[in-house]
């Protein structure tokens, strides 16, 4: 496959939107040292921008970042692709409407996820952003599409964008890469706020009638712009 | 409504301090992405100041902060007010000693409300601070009076400064919109402490007349100048 | 009482320097907004400086330190002492050897505080600087000298720098004032560890002789100088 | 011993590797103060290269780098060097192949210490970097070869960098110092997560055919390098 210049600017500019979104990753201490990526899909290309393997956060640079096929096969770049890169071409190769995918092992959502525990829908902010429980995905090892196919098979007929894979870490998608890597922080803080109140009892579910307004609302109505336009994805 | 220049003058100031206000929701890790707001009331003006929807705290400036008048539309500004401005102006028209409302989504705070437990006046702190247990407030849907009915009827007659909304989190009141933001993180704080140190046995509740005798001590003597001197804030 | 040129600078220097710890406090996430403080004997003189009252730390400027007599009276500065003056003053009156003290309500300490419950000599870091179980001392109300009268009373025939006063939050002392930072830090650190070891199960004590055998090493051996070296507190 | 210019050349670019590599201790806030310490081994020389005793982190240099021989004996350097020394050094006299050793007593890691509690290959991650579960080692006291014999006898059959020693703290080792401060920082964010885990429930196990293919394909796959490639380390 060759890179037309078109693309080339296309791609130049996802490169430096992939590189800048994992600041938010340690920033929310969602990572340590070289783990967890971020990748977005080249829009109306079967192409992908994601983080190179084992490299370290403070020195990623746009550079850095790796162009592959939705195969995971490196197209454009001068590092090894990271290791998840199967799991997310997966995702984008059967989920047409995900722009971006994020994996993190972040504290709390992996702790649910070692326990193999969907995190219950007990509070506004998740019926917000999650629209029902986060639930969790199976166990799959690296190295073939278990891992992709296992995310997909779990937030297909879900409103969540985020799935808890057991014994390993959360996943999330969104219709950007930014989405994603706010599904990402969102996650990992229900999962705090309900393991420490879940630490001294059970909080009451919410109704689900209540659930479907509250997300319904906050996916319509919330920040400045309808959520079809592409201006909300810059503020 | 016509803003004067005179007006104008006292809204450009409290524009600055309200987002500048903010900087202490994220420095005390009490909001993630876009979550939270603070608003203050115009002095002697039906108006208030708020922030926007769904705004990233990175990037706000005096700018960015909206003017509504205390039903919550929009006088002045370039983006839609925080999805939060119904309840903070029904809080200002049922509350006239209340000068600013502050609202986040922090942890401990909210593991709390997500049960609907209050927080048992257990430190001095507390007593210092909130006069006694900090209370629990009705489950309520945004969208209309709800919230801001619920955080009146709560507070009205408590001398805590805090409400915890069940499977929500906190909202915090003040005489100014400076007081309102300790208070919020001064909930957080002693939600913290209470929730660790009941994770091992039960701290006895102080008795109530030396909660009170802390109380007004705290709210007379502490720091450098009276309550009711202006310059009080500035510090 | 007259503060002559000499003393003067002594002062001065004690200023800076006590206005300079504080910053521990803040780094170390002891202390929020305008709590806890740090106080320092002027070495030869009936007098101490410690921090004003209800003062932010960001702003903190060495001129801003308070000196009182032993007392607790104003002796020269522009701002109220802090609210805790009286309690650092009885400190230095009954415990001559001591040259600094510091108070917070620093989370973990003040969890083990609310509960009244000392924290087990579980971990040789707690050997080293504490020599034992850190003890707990009586609940006091502020503004008299009950809050100092116990911290004595528990400290004085205790290996310990540190005092977990009930229901309110831990004090410490030391030759320095650095060194009772150095104490400050360190009782949260351990209060953090231990308390989290116990939600799982409990440690086993370490022996006696061994707690003593790891103490007298780490208060002869451990750093650059002897410990009575003033060079020591410099590093 | 003379250090002959060539050999003193590499030993100025160790002491600023070490020196820099204390800065993920406190940047993952794995220490306190000055606990903690990183040392290096002088490749092809009976030397290693540590952090001295009592310092505190923001101010370390490389120049207070300390050089000791292998049986902890000051070769060079202006300062005493830390006061677990004996320990590292036997580690180098006894495993060849490890070229960095770290302690730390960093919180959660801490915490199973204290208990005495290996920490349960529950996780794709710990598969990935521990091999399995993460060993606990005996209670020793500081002062002659019972910590290092401690580690040295835990660790050389296991697959596991990481060796929670009783009632005391983690000690890491790797290839370089890198890899054993990475280990230092995987093994404080295991901790933490598989306590969090288990305070609300039992995760289960990996299988063991598992956990060996994870481990292999890690040590083999992930990254941009051949784990023998000396590039790797650099990145």
């Amino acid at each position: 496959m060759t890179i037309t210049s078109e693309v080339g600017n296309v791609i130049a500019e996802m490169r430096r939107q992939v590189c800048e979104l994992h600041t938010h990753l340690t920033q929310y201490e969602l990572v340590i040292w070289t783990a967890g990526n971020v990748s977005a899909r080249v829009p109306g290309r079967e192409l992908m921008v994601i983080k190179p393997s084992g490299a370290e956060y403070d020195s990623l640079t746009p550079a850095d970042m790796v162009v592959c096929d939705l195969y995971g096969n490196l197209v454009d770049g001068n590092l090894n692709p990271s290791s998840d890169t199967a799991a997310h071409a997966y995702v984008y190769r059967h989920m047409p409407e995900v722009g971006g995918v994020v994996h993190t092992h972040s504290t709390y959502a992996t702790a649910w996820a070692a326990r193999g525990e969907p995190i219950p829908c007990v509070l506004t902010m998740i019926a917000d952003e999650f629209g029902g429980d986060i639930p969790v995905g199976p166990f799959a090892l690296i190295g073939d599409d278990s891992i992709g196919r296992g995310i997909v098979e779990t937030l297909r007929d879900s409103r969540s964008p985020a799935v808890l894979m057991r014994n390993h870490g959360p996943f999330t998608i969104g219709r950007t890469a930014r989405d994603a890597v706010k599904a990402a922080v969102m996650v990992e803080d229900v999962a705090r706020t309900v393991h420490i109140s879940r630490q001294l009892g059970t909080a009451p579910p919410l109704d689900p009638a209540d659930v479907t307004a509250l997300f319904e609302r906050y996916q319509n109505v919330y920040g400045q712009t309808a959520p079809s336009d592409i201006q909300e994805t810059q503020r």
